[in-house]
């Protein structure tokens, strides 16, 4: 396996891979990878002959009281774990030549990042496009592989591949989660033994919602009534925002009709968690 | 020559042509095509295997009281021009299927478009860049073709790509000018014969302005002053702006160190005509 940091490197290897006839798979990190990421990774392997994953933590996605110094940066872990899971190719670029000094140009995406974290995260989703964009146009995947923990994200990305018309097919794929359901996070890492106890309660709270809705539920206010309960209960835990909105626009519903998403950002401690699952006849 | 509407059919040839390892130029225009639009195509004819002209009036561009609904449109006549000069394929999209209703995003540069036009026309150069952006995604050129007279507008789409690693080579090209200077414009046609006279003075002034920096004038007030009054005294004009900026941060400078350029956007009648030369010692 081979780790490329080059810019340029990069961008003429993609070009030669495409004129070859060969499929590029590529999956965006920040490192710190987990049993999600490499989900994803094994996803890619099936569909491409190239099978890239990029690891880049990405300043500009970090508000400036948020967590970008400390957040778990291993290259030579997760070159080991990339590498067993048949990974052709790391690309981690330098920051500075990723970001010169006369950088000024941002994609966004306006409307689907307006609610959920992109309240709680002003220019969180401008970087993260942004940064997309540039992967994209460096790595030139066929495909581009996402975790739907990440809702928001995914729903913001595929806004973006469609308006711009990116050619590249977007995929989200299954959140992996811990036996007890916490869904897999480089943030995990920092919840104490007594927070990690309490973090359960995300998706005990989301099964419950779903029950509910099974039962009949569809009024959100009920649903989030339910869900809120279970979650403060808990020590350690702040509720940043619980939330049932439409699956595509993200807006908010009084009432589910058809599909609804309920998406959680909750503090445990010190450490912000997010997670989600579709409200749905047949469940998730 | 072909004429392709659908978004898709041009992405599909522009792959398959880059796969083939042909080489593809575009022209990006509004149509309405004059001389300064023919001789960058003559340009991208030498550079390319593959020539495109875009033709698409772009709404974001222009501003709620600008002149979208009466800019010129004649796409048989642009198509006749543009079998002349050899071009393969003309791509104009419908505004529909280019801007679908639930369309947001957007790409911003975000200083380079502060000064100069982006003072007068908000919202302008992010319609531009955005339009760029999404014409380079579908066409996927090697080679992007210019013309110099949109000074900003140049400068403004090379930052993006760089600041974005589009794989494209963006080429300036120079101003084309009518008999007695006037810079080519598709809203030319909107001047009246005496507005026409006036309009003659922005060459006039930039040369002016031009002889007196090879004479050794370096302060810009002393430059600005000659070349303010010399379209002043015209009937008809009205300066919008009339500047000498960094050619590369497009920020005002009050002493020309090097090279400058001397910006110009004056109102004609009801015509806003710009315009604008290098300032450096061998002349433009």
């Amino acid at each position: 396996m081979e780790i490329i940091r080059d810019i340029e490197k990069m961008q003429s290897r993609a070009e030669k891979t495409r004129q070859g006839g060969k499929r590029i798979a590529l999956v965006p990190t920040m490192g710190a990878l987990h049993e999600g990421h490499l989900a994803l990774m094994d996803y890619g392997r099936e569909k491409a002959n190239l099978l890239v994953v990029s690891i880049f933590v990405n300043p500009i996605q970090f508000g400036p009281k948020e967590d970008f110094e400390k957040y778990p940066r291993d290259l030579q872990k997760d070159s080991r774990l990339t590498e067993k899971r048949g990974v052709d190719l790391i690309f981690s670029p330098e920051i500075k030549a990723f970001y010169p000094e006369f950088f000024q140009t941002y994609v966004t995406v306006e409307k689907v990042t307006q609610n959920l974290c992109g309240a709680s995260r002003p220019g969180h989703f401008r970087g993260v496009t942004t940064v997309v964009c540039k992967l994209f146009n460096i790595v030139k995947p066929h495909l581009a592989i996402f975790g739907q923990k990440d809702f928001q994200q995914l729903i913001a990305i595929q806004q973006m591949v469609e308006d711009l018309h990116m050619d590249v097919e977007v995929v989200g794929r299954p959140t992996i989660r811990e036996d007890d359901g916490l869904a897999m996070s480089s943030r995990n890492v920092f919840l104490s033994p007594e927070e990690r106890i309490s973090a359960r309660s995300l998706f005990q709270a989301m099964q419950e919602g779903q029950s509910l809705f099974r039962m009949g539920e569809r009024k959100t206010e009920v649903l989030l009534n339910r869900v809120r309960g279970l979650i403060m209960e808990q020590p350690f835990t702040r509720i940043d925002y619980a939330k049932i909105c439409h699956p595509r626009t993200l807006e908010e519903v009084k009432v589910v009709e058809g599909r609804g998403v309920l998406a959680l950002a909750v503090w445990v401690g010190a450490t912000r968690l997010i997670d989600n699952c579709l409200l749905e006849d047949k469940g998730q």
